[in-house]
């Protein structure tokens, strides 16, 4: 037996740019980690604080990762527009100036989780496979040919809902968070969707055969893989069976 | 015959860091492309506007360069605080905002001695070796240990004194030449010594061991011969012989 989705049906004819953009969206419906049980747990109050601690320790992984990713994509772009446009998304994480940028706000979060913050960004407790897939992540950005590069970064279009789900669920369902610790999140709300639209009208513009079709989808599906390993690893070692890698953070609770 | 001089002695035990800064300035002293005869010709108002326009459409490809090599570096930086110091050298050059940044300014110069914009941008017209030298600058810093690919950017230090030569010289020499033309130059003087001083810094701090200090000095090395080869190049092209390579600029005069 072989059903076959929209994440798996190989594209044989160049599609026109709707029917790509079409076909992305069904692959998030199918495949964005907001789907992952973690993600219900986490944002319905199921969690105790420990496990929110492991989650937000681990996840610091990726947001310090995100402007080594960019500035890797951006230094293999020779077209200066592009690299112009790329920009922002450095900052938006690293800060410039009197901003602070996202990664600092993630470390908001963790500061307010009563985590020590040189054990967040040592990374020291954060689990293998969580630091595995980030730094496949930033190798794909490396090695691969700039439209996949590109297109990585379609799991944007995805984030807005994950985002407002994680704010109102956690400042509902847990008393240790507030709307300081939820600044990060707050702040993607206007960032995200900017990028997003700007890599989808970069594939829409660029992925016109079906084997560059074919790549862009495959891109997606690799960075949708990233997402949702972290939250299996995460699953496996915080919620069951509560297999906890050798070094990795152990809660309290 | 074996001659030793501050580039060639090779580093047996771990100096000072007044000790290696002093044999940086050295080997600056020693290799910094002020002294290619080229750079005479140029300063002095020996060349013609053709030799010009050859030299500075070739000097686009380092230009243009400068973005992708910075972002590859930063690409590779783990620690936020250094990556938001490097920053600058990107912008510098790219632009941000309401800037317009390095990249254009040459431009500026490149337009005003009437070279075709786009025949400049698509570097069609460079040198074999002057884009060669390029892409093995932007390739040694995404491969070297960040140690080197930060000390190859160690011949900003003997940057300043070049781009005042040049302004003045350039300025007085040649009627085709004007103030807005060296735009570019005139902001450099502000840049180069803030990027020139941190990269010195960061060398005199980590580079404690005669391996370490063999290595900055290697890098500095390579970079050195990245400047020269590219006025070896103009020498060979534009002055004499006059060996122009198939497809590269030929000048109207």
């Amino acid at each position: 037996m072989n059903i076959r989705t929209a994440s798996t049906t190989p594209i044989t004819q160049a599609m026109t740019a709707d029917a790509l953009e079409a076909r992305l969206f069904e692959i998030g419906a199918e495949r964005y980690h907001n789907l992952h049980p973690f993600h219900d747990l986490l944002h319905s109050g199921q969690l105790n604080r420990g496990q929110v601690q492991a989650w937000a320790l681990n996840r610091y992984c990726y947001q310090a990762a995100i402007p080594m990713k960019d500035a890797s994509l951006m230094g293999r772009i020779d077209d200066r527009e592009l690299r112009r446009e790329w920009m922002h998304r450095i900052t938006d994480h690293d800060g410039y100036d009197d901003d602070e940028g996202g990664i600092m706000r993630w470390l908001i979060l963790t500061d307010g989780l009563g985590l020590d913050r040189d054990y967040v960004v040592s990374q020291d407790g954060a689990l293998p496979a969580v630091r595995l897939a980030v730094d496949a992540y930033i190798r794909y950005v490396r090695e691969k040919p700039l439209l996949q590069a590109i297109a990585s970064s379609l799991t944007e279009l995805f984030a807005p809902k994950i985002h407002r789900d994680r704010i109102a669920g956690m400042l509902k369902n847990y008393d240790f968070i507030d709307d300081r610790l939820m600044t990060y999140g707050t702040t993607r709300l206007n960032q995200a969707p900017v990028d997003a639209d700007f890599a989808l009208q970069y594939v829409r513009r660029h992925a016109l055969r079906a084997d560059q079709q074919q790549d862009v989808i495959n891109a997606l599906l690799f960075k949708l893989n990233v997402l949702w390993i972290q939250l299996d690893a995460l699953y496996l070692a915080y919620v069951n069976p509560g297999l906890i890698a050798p070094g990795a953070f152990i809660p309290e609770e």
